[in-house]
C-alpha cells in the first residue's frame, strides 16, 4: 500500500467520536489526532492511544495533516471555523443547513481556492447521500417525480421542541415515514402527497411531578411547524424507561424517484438507508469522503466541491482495475 | 441553453428505439440519426422524422456527432463495432459481460487514447447502476456484506435456455428475488445464503402438439447452470396466453449493503429498481450517460472510462449552483 492519508479531526463530540472508530476500519488511512477548544488533559477518547490537541496547535501541525475532518455543528460552528481551516486545509465536513449551503459553499471556497486547498463540504447522507440519489433519479428518469421520507429515526430539532414544553421533564421525539404513503410511491403511480400523508411524529414524554398530562399532550401535538402539521402520538413514560428503550440515535430514510420512460413502462428508483447509529454512519461517510478529499487536491481540484463532485471510484481504496474486475 | 448535444444511435433493436425515445426525454440533445447495417429504407423509426442510414455512412458523419451510442449486443455486435468506432466517436455503451469487461476496456481505452475520443462503457443498470452501489456500499461500511438480487424480471438468457428444450413451442422464465431472503438481508443481521436460497425461477411454456409435459418440465428443471441449483416452477400455457400476458419485459432488483460501525451499530443501505420495461430504462440510462461523455471529452478525458468514474453532477443538464441549491 502507498502512504497512509494522514486526518485529523477538528471538534469532539458524537461525530468526532464516531471518526475516531471509522479510520480505523480504514486501513489506508492514520489518524494524527484530536483537535479540540476543550482542555485537551480532560477529553477522554475512544482509543487511549489517540493524540489530543488543542484546536490553536493545528495551523502548527500543517504537515502533518493531508485531510482535516471538521465534527462541528452547522448552526454556530462551521460557518466560522469553516473558512478559517480551509484556508490551511483540505477539509471534509457535514455541513447540513441546507438553506445555507449556497452561501457556505461560497465561503469555503474563496479561501480553499486562495490557498490550493480542497473544501468538500455537506457530507452525510442528508445532504449527501440522499442528495447524490435525488439528483441520480432526475437525471436517469427525466419525467418523473422525487420523494424524500424520513425515519423511523430519532429527530433532534423535535426532541429539543418537545423538551421545550412546560410540564416535561425529559422525551424523545421519532420521525415514522407513513407506510401507505411509501407503498403508493413505490406503486409508480406518482401520487400526490400531503406533509400529514408523509410522515407521523412519536414521542416519549417524562413528565415533571405534577404536570397534567392531557395538557402536556395537547401543547404537543398543536405546536406550529413542528407538530400541527403531522399526525402526533405522545405516550408518557417514566425517567427509567426512556434511560432503557431511547438512548440509541436510530435513523434513515427513502429517496424514490418515480417517472415514466414511455406511456406504458413505468420504473422505480429507491434508495433506503435503516441506520442503528445516526452519528456513526456519517461520520463514516465522512471518513470515506476524506479519501476523495485527498485524492481531488492532489489532482488540483481546488476550491469547494460537494459529493456531487465526487467520481464513485474516488471513495474507493481499490484501484480502477480492481474496480472494475470486481465491482463492474 | 447553450447547443444541444448530437447523437448518433448504432443499432435499432429493443435499445436502439428506447434510445431514440429517451433522447426525446432531454431537452439539451438533439438526434441526428439511426445508423443501421440494414437497408435504411427498411426501418421503420419510432418517430417518422428520425433519420436513418446506413452505417457505412458513419464515419463521413464524424463532424455532425458528439455522441454516438451503440446499441449492439454484447457477445457479437460490440467487440467488433466498439473498438472501430471508438476510433472516431465518443461513444457511450452497454457491454454487459462481466467476465470480459477488463478486456474490453482494454480494447477500447487504446483506440479512444489515441483518437483523443472517450469511451464510455458498461453503461446500464447491471454493470452501471448496481455497480455504482456495490461501490458505494463497500467503501461507505468497509466492515459488511454486499447482496444482489435480481428480479422479478424477465431473462433473455434463461428464457432462451427453456425454448431449446425438446417438446417447447415457446415460452419465458421469470427470475424472482426470494422475498425470505431479502428480508434477513434488510434485518442486519449479514445472512449466508446459498443460490437457492436467494432466487426462485418461473417459466411460463408453450408445449409442441404432443409433447409430454412431465418430460418438459424434468428437463428445465434439472438443467445444469440454467435451473438446478434453484427451485423452478413451470406453468404450461397457451400460445394465446403467452401472447397476451407475457410481452412485456420488466426487470429490476436489489443491492444491499449490511455492515457494522461499531458492534452495536449495525447500517444498511439499499438500492432497489422495479422496473416496467427494462430496455427501456437501460436506454434512459445510456442517453444520461451520453451528456456526461460529451462532457469528460471537452474536459480532456480520454480514453475509456466506466460509470464508477463519472462525477453525478456530470450526468444533470442543471449548473452546479442550481444543484447545490435544489438537491443539495
Amino acid at each position: 500500500m502507498s502512504e497512509r492519508i494522514r486526518i485529523g479531526i477538528a471538534g469532539y463530540g458524537n461525530l468526532g467520536r464516531g471518526v475516531e472508530a471509522a479510520i480505523g476500519k480504514n486501513p489506508d488511512m492514520t489518524l494524527v489526532g484530536v483537535f479540540t477548544r476543550r482542555d485537551p488533559a480532560q477529553l477522554t477518547p475512544l482509543n487511549p492511544s489517540t493524540d489530543v490537541f488543542s484546536m490553536d496547535d493545528l495551523t502548527a501541525k500543517r504537515d502533518d495533516i493531508d485531510v482535516l475532518i471538521l465534527c462541528g455543528g452547522s448552526k454556530d460552528d462551521l460557518p466560522i471555523q469553516g473558512p478559517e481551516l480551509a484556508a490551511h486545509f483540505t477539509t471534509v465536513d457535514s455541513f447540513d443547513t441546507h438553506a445555507r449551503i449556497p452561501e457556505y459553499f461560497a465561503a469555503m471556497d474563496a479561501p480553499a481556492q486562495a490557498s490550493g486547498t480542497t473544501a468538500l463540504i455537506s457530507v452525510g447522507w442528508d445532504p449527501g447521500l440522499f442528495s447524490i440519489n435525488r439528483l441520480y433519479g432526475e437525471a436517469l428518469i427525466p419525467e418523473g417525480d422525487t420523494y424524500t421520507f424520513w425515519g423511523r429515526g430519532l429527530s433532534q430539532g423535535h426532541s429539543d421542541a418537545v423538551r421545550r414544553v412546560d410540564g416535561v421533564a425529559a422525551g424523545v421525539q421519532y420521525t415514522l415515514p407513513a407506510e401507505a404513503a411509501i407503498d403508493a410511491v413505490r406503486s409508480g403511480t406518482r401520487p400526490q402527497l400531503s406533509t400529514r400523508e408523509k410522515h407521523t411524529r412519536e414521542c416519549f414524554v417524562v413528565l415533571e411531578e405534577g404536570a397534567d398530562a392531557a395538557s402536556v399532550e395537547q401543547a404537543i401535538v398543536t405546536m406550529p411547524h413542528y407538530f400541527a402539521d403531522y399526525d402526533t402520538t405522545v405516550h408518557f413514560i417514566s425517567a427509567e424507561e426512556l434511560a432503557r428503550d431511547h438512548q440509541a440515535m436510530p435513523h434513515g430514510g427513502f429517496v424514490i424517484r418515480s417517472g415514466n420512460t414511455s406511456d406504458t413502462a413505468a420504473q422505480v428508483i429507491e434508495y433506503r438507508l435503516a441506520l442503528d447509529s445516526n452519528p456513526e454512519f456519517t461520520a463514516s461517510v465522512l471518513v470515506t469522503y476524506a479519501r476523495a478529499a485527498f485524492r481531488l487536491n492532489k489532482l488540483g481540484q481546488h476550491g469547494a466541491v460537494t459529493v456531487l463532485d465526487v467520481p464513485p471510484a474516488m471513495l474507493s481504496p481499490k484501484s480502477g482495475a480492481e474496480l472494475r474486475a470486481e465491482l463492474l
